[in-house]
């Protein structure tokens, strides 16, 4: 039986019909996938035949002198309801590397379970871009995030079975800040009173729960580099804070260790900290592992899934989360700057529909040509090329994502705006055509991996706090400047009387503006980023810096994705997309 | 390397130590384990080198007209705080078959992750009689329960959302009886309000959360055949009631089908429908599926798993919950009733020191010979074989779970007595001595299964509610007679007039004593059993009748297990026992 997506690539259907055109027929077993980048057997832990776990054992003992591959990031404009294809592309890169003759592995987040069942269905790739088994990644996958979960509310328990129990610690239960998740998009969990029905059934609060890739503990796994690593980070989470103030009038934090509970969650963590191998609809090997939050954490997959990567691919291609200016921001300065990695080169992805829609264009007159409106969102698109070439130094490429309607003179306008900054556009056509709609898009990455590279953090972890928004705000977003918050400079000051202010700044800030205003579009000039609430990751290692309300928790729509789906009796799914 | 347990027994520690000291180096594959039950390979779906799942389109397809084996039940006299170790004897009665040449499969229940982190620790066996891997079987295993708590919690997330986007079934939130779920013990979400907030984050409501195994969900998957009979049932759940009565004046129930949410539930469950396989410590094969709480719910591992184990095995060996009374009593008139099984024979399980606490013991000083309080305990155990043998029409024989400091005396007075029933006695030592020490107890066991048995259920499903509980009440646990309280009669009569009446019954009763006053121990007589609520888990297909107030949601204690568990940067895990 032939394997991988040629031999069957005729076949046009939505995304799951395609997946399962390949799957599970034409697949390579994982075990193949392995072999492919010599994995050696007793590292490899099955999970069905089309999934596996790789021992971090491998990494830690046997590869660790290996050079490591070149490293891509994806990452893309400014969202838009008109969508970008961030994942479509990541997949379709590494499979144009692939028939270039390129050894290339990608290195994906896990979709969150909840939003499959609301608006957004699956998150694997579109089209002929897709991993596999799509169903498997889009459910449950190998169990990561319900381990997650399961840790976050161990804790949870912990802490609130420490008050009951005498409350050693004086924790003040109004101030704990550590919070119970669960992997579903249910508002009805937003905001609730915990600890109801009398003395036996612990003490009433008030609360509220996140979703799972909410949680530090997601952060956590993702920054870990070993089970030490992550025993220590977990033990460093900060759950809460004391009655009264300590004598310099700050509150006092209660953390995870002092509660004992980091044993117990790293326990529960084991498996989970394990990237997870399967492979593209073409069977390149890809590494799906960790999923945080874009927006109040990093968004990135793991750094133990890329540092693996890393040494089995003289090709890596990973991506960031929401726009350049929340994503690759936070992959460069946060995940590279803790894992030591340096990226060769950048693909930023736009859609000629998006820049329209950057450009004023409401969502149903997008398929027409608009070049006045395209050339008004370009700008868009341009700010966050030089942001990637000119802050960080790093060389770029702008992938159009093509759609059918997309004119010759819109795609010649785009090329043309980019050239002027110096960067090269290549069409992608990996949506309809897979590895080989990305094999221009692939020469293009080959080459700036060539490039010398002069790679920059934005900002020195070292300076002040305020002096690290400002430089992510004025060089990232093109603000004028900042305007911190009388709340949020009381916490500034509490963090620096903690010592814990040295570390890397995690913005939480809208996704769909370069500003803190979700409805400015474009490349927005003259506003100001108001800076509303400081919040300490300590486990994670950051301090996040919510400019707006950040939605933890999102809801099910009218008719959720979830009433679609469906499991025939054999055991196929339907109705996911 | 040897492998299994004989080659390293010697070694005395804790359950864990033992475990360790087999489990990796001296383990069978997997895959091992399968050829001894020569379960074709694409069948089977490994999760890591020591768990698989056996996919059900083997059963479904390939097995169908296999006959089946001896199936064994392991039961207990009723629970007492100083153990039984009923899982400890149903792993070592496989081993001894295995022993003296027989082909056995055992079948047990998944662990509850919660109570691993509370006062139990682990659940997977003890002493040399155990199954591995088990930290994995105690941690997530292969996600099943998991599994269950996102499809519970998905369709709580559906319900509230359906009500919020204009509730078109009209569901009085008053009257929502499906909540959610987390699989720890967190007495701080016994009772909460929820959808707190403001209009657009839900409408407030009391509610509650249950620990994973007291879900509906969980009853469902163990009685399930197949996605599509899981499916209907899933459809069948009833959620709640609308505003309103019926012209009958009855409440109209709303549906899980209703809401549609039966597919994507179903979508959730697909493989955590499929039963595992891991191995005991000496090698015999060990399907380990579903685990629903053994009060509310019928309390045995599933359907699917057992037949599968029957198709495979000369000898199943299978257990129920709590004591026989519970366990036994739902595993012979809901399980084998649903899945059209009938036991070969019965073991019921118990300790002198059990029996001494029944007579009236205090825990402290149940090392001591006490003929006296054995004999006033005694009647519990033979009251529980009376049960089976007289009502049930089974064979039956008692273990004797060996503990050090048993004298003669009390050994022989058990044995006495069981005599007198016409039952016999055998010592079991598979604590000590794995199934060397089951051996005894596995040639009783054979011998009962070559004997007639005219097995019979305890009440005809298609009579009253109330003579159905009251057959229950006199018949297993010899009542006087049933006192149905108002407003479980206004129950009843609502379910007969929907016409849901003839079902079997689930009863919910104190596992602590046959009364439903857990301070009554021994054979308590002239008392009258309290029927408090009535409800009916449609889905599950049984009526569960609460004769007192069941906690769904356990706590942690003073200084939780949680605190001593931990894992070492190899992986390997300490502090389960």
């Amino acid at each position: 039986m032939a394997k991988g997506s040629d031999a069957v690539k005729k076949f046009i259907g939505s995304d799951i019909d395609i997946a399962q055109a390949v799957y599970p027929e034409h697949a390579y077993d994982v075990n193949e996938i392995a072999a492919k980048l010599s994995i050696p057997e007793k590292y490899i832990e099955q999970y069905g035949k089309y999934k596996a776990k790789i021992d971090y054992n491998y990494l830690n003992n046997e590869l660790k002198s290996k050079p490591d591959g070149k490293l891509i990031l994806v990452t893309a404009i400014t969202p838009t309801p008109a969508g970008e294809g961030k994942t479509t592309t990541t997949v379709g890169v590494a499979d144009g590397l692939s028939k270039i003759g390129k050894k290339v592995v990608v290195a994906l987040r896990e979709p969150s379970l909840g939003p499959v069942f609301g608006v957004k269905g699956g998150a694997a790739g579109g089209g002929w871009a897709q991993v596999i088994p799509m169903e498997d990644i889009n459910l449950h996958f190998t169990g990561d995030f319900h381990a997650i979960g399961a840790a976050n509310n161990l804790l949870a328990a912990m802490i609130d079975n420490h008050i009951y129990q005498g409350n050693k610690c004086n924790i003040d239960p109004r101030k704990i800040i550590w919070h119970r998740c669960v992997d579903m998009n249910d508002r009805q969990l937003r905001f609730i009173v915990d600890g109801l029905g009398g003395k036996a059934n612990g003490a009433s609060r008030e609360d509220w729960f996140d979703i799972t890739v909410a949680s530090e503990v997601m952060a956590i796994l993702c920054l870990s580099k070993d089970i030490d690593d992550l025993k220590a980070r977990l033990g460093r989470i900060i759950v809460g804070y004391t009655y009264g103030k300590q004598s310099d009038n700050t509150e006092k934090p209660v953390t995870a260790g002092q509660i004992n509970a980091q044993g117990a969650m790293a326990a529960l963590l084991k498996d989970a900290l394990k990237p997870n191998l399967v492979q593209t609809l073409e069977g390149t090997p890809a590494f799906i592992h960790g999923g945080p939050f874009a927006n109040i954490a990093h968004g990135c997959n793991s750094i133990m899934a890329t540092r693996l990567a890393l040494k089995m691919g003289d090709y890596v291609v990973t991506e960031g989360g929401f726009g350049a200016d929340l994503g690759a921001e936070k992959f460069l300065d946060i995940k590279c700057r803790f894992a030591g990695l340096k990226p060769s080169a950048v693909v930023i992805v736009a859609t000629v529909r998006a820049l329209k829609s950057h450009g004023g264009v409401a969502k149903a007159d997008l398929e027409k040509e608009n070049l006045d409106a395209l050339e008004k969102g370009l700008p868009n698109l341009l700010q966050h090329v030089e942001n990637i070439t000119k802050v960080y130094n790093l060389p770029a490429v702008v992938a159009i994502n093509a759609f059918p309607k997309d004119t010759k003179a819109e795609l010649d306008l785009v090329e043309k705006k980019c050239k002027e900054l110096g960067v090269n556009v290549a069409l992608s056509e990996v949506w309809a055509k897979g590895g080989e709609g990305g094999q221009k898009l692939a020469e293009e990455v080959v080459k700036l991996c060539e490039l010398p590279n002069k790679f920059t953090f934005s900002y020195d972890e070292k300076s002040s706090i305020k002096d690290k928004i400002e430089a992510i705000a004025k060089k990232i977003y093109h603000a004028d400047g900042i305007n911190i918050l009388p709340v949020a400079q009381k916490q500034i000051a509490q963090l620096e009387k903690l010592g814990m202010d040295k570390v890397p700044i995690c913005m939480a800030k809208t996704q769909y503006s370069f500003s803190d205003n979700p409805d400015l579009k474009g490349a927005p000039k003259g506003w100001t980023l108001t800076v509303r609430n400081i919040k300490i990751s300590a486990g994670a290692g950051f301090i996040v810096a919510l400019t707006g309300d950040i939605m933890t928790m999102p809801g099910l729509p009218p008719v959720p994705s979830a009433e679609k789906i469906d499991v025939d009796n054999t055991g196929k799914i339907s109705g996911l997309f």
